[in-house]
């Protein structure tokens, strides 16, 4: 039986693993990503490393049915091309699929980063295989990615885009120039942000409202953490947290009405309270069918996601 | 070439069409839906009618690649059985692809009534043929169908319950049990509960305040009339409704990045005025690449959307 790799292109680290088709991992590795010369060097240090496991392994391309994989930036999946993968130094068109297929003669596929690790949930995360999952991503920024019927939604290219949903049509300035979208709300700057505000009116006696008005670093896990120790201004800006990440599961259900949506990304650290929270409100705005139907879960796989939804690329495409 | 038969069942009309397999129309008829004993004569009528034209235009089961058909209720599209369409008397579950393929032995392909209605807007009405297609139906209640690379959305069984985005979490309540659904606000009784409301607080000279004052009937129609009519109450109330659909075209937007999100039923009657006014606040809520991209669009095809829909599920799943 042949063999499946796996790429994770990251801005600071390329992640490789070997699956078999049934996606046990049999290798995993990492190299920093070069992003010297205009990204320039990252394929063909990709493809070094590549040739020295194959080595060292004793595989070669016969042993692989294909190799897939996520990156950032705008990815062409006809063609194999990126394009404004800015953390790549990847500002023109790189035509990664030519350039890898031709090196090593191996089937190559590629979807952006988001997909992938939302693919990667879906086939051995907390989508336990399901056909419909939906995966948010709470990181710097709010990302996602949508399979359904067991394939990649992409609609003309940029469905997924969970953490634009609106969740607020009064709420804050997005960086995308709209406002009051999740990410504003829902990654780790945003709950920041919903902290300090809610501190400028809190009267009462709070921790977090302490560290704020002394200027001390407050990170997302720093309100979790307050929220779990019963603060009562964390557990205010907690709520309205869970508020608008259950708000738009609950749309997002609506709409796709999937198995499972899967919570991700460093603020998901917050772990089973976090998903308690959520589903509370979720239950509250899902269609009644969808409430009892769709499960709310924590991501499983963590930075595997990536390599292992890029391997299951190869399944879906080829 | 071999032919194609849609069905479109509903409850007080079944319409039937002819088509070829690239989608044009050669006959077309109805017949009164028959919902006497528990809707036992339903299957048996639609049957009767089919051999009657089959002998009036010379055709045979053999001239056809298959049956498509869109019923209301619960639709079991494996097993092409249907349960609680209650408008039909059918609460039980209904055999109807196992009937029709006995009596005829014609492939029989069947699926709901809003999914088959967005699959006739995305083939052949304001769709365009394109991919990935959204439609609302904005009638008695506010339902759609979602058709993603060129497939019908079903996730679990519920997706495309657009009626039931939340759009106001402070809104009012829905039938559904929840609160602010988009059905309470643009459906045709919705747009009357838009214009009530804001009518009690209005001060100022308005005819459709005065119609209401007076206890006169007011329609969705009525409303729509005098915000063309430059009524100052009923541009408010529009324009509300406005926000509310243009708010959830873009939540659904920013999930899919559909080509289209084709707006059809009833209150649609009010033509480019609404698309126009939708488009407004859909420019405020849609992720910026979105906004560029995805269309919204009046449906085309009116109550030949269900036929021509069920039409095409023979080429969708035969």
């Amino acid at each position: 039986m042949k063999k499946l790799l796996g790429i994770d292109l990251g801005g600071t680290t390329v992640k490789f693993a070997i699956l078999t088709e049934e996606g046990e991992l049999q290798q995993q590795w990492n190299i920093d990503t070069d992003i010297s010369e205009e990204g320039n060097n990252i394929v063909p240090t990709i493809l070094d490393s590549i040739k020295e496991r194959f080595n060292l392994y004793g595989l070669s391309s016969e042993d692989f049915l294909g190799i897939g994989m996520g990156s950032p930036g705008s990815v062409d999946i006809e063609n194999g091309t990126v394009i404004g993968a800015y953390n790549l130094n990847w500002r023109t068109l790189q035509p990664v699929k030519q350039q890898m297929e031709a090196a090593l003669g191996i089937p190559f596929f590629l979807d952006n980063d988001a997909n992938v690790a939302a693919l990667g949930e879906q086939w051995k995360g907390a989508g336990d295989g399901n056909s419909n999952v939906v995966l948010i991503t709470l990181g710097t920024g709010v990302g996602g990615g949508i399979v359904s019927e067991g394939n990649l939604v992409h609609g003309i290219s940029a469905a997924g885009e969970v953490g634009h949903l609106n969740v607020d049509p009064t709420g804050y300035a997005c960086t995308c120039g709209n406002v009051g979208c999740l990410e504003t709300v829902a990654s780790a700057t945003g709950v920041v942000r919903l902290a300090k505000d809610f501190a400028e009116e809190y009267a009462g006696d709070s921790e977090l409202k302490a560290l704020i008005d002394d200027g001390q670093e407050v990170t997302a896990k720093t309100v979790f953490d307050q929220a779990k120790a019963e603060d009562p201004l964390a557990k205010i800006v907690v709520d309205k947290f869970y508020f608008y990440l259950g708000l738009a599961s609950a749309n997002i259900a609506n709409i796709l009405h999937p198995n499972t949506i899967v919570i991700g990304g460093g603020v998901s650290a917050a772990g089973e309270m976090l998903i308690k929270g959520v589903e509370a409100y979720f239950q509250k705005y899902a269609f009644p069918p969808i409430k009892t139907t769709t499960k709310i879960k924590l991501a499983e796989l963590g930075n595997t996601a990536g390599v292992i939804g890029a391997a299951s690329l190869v399944k879906l495409y080829s």
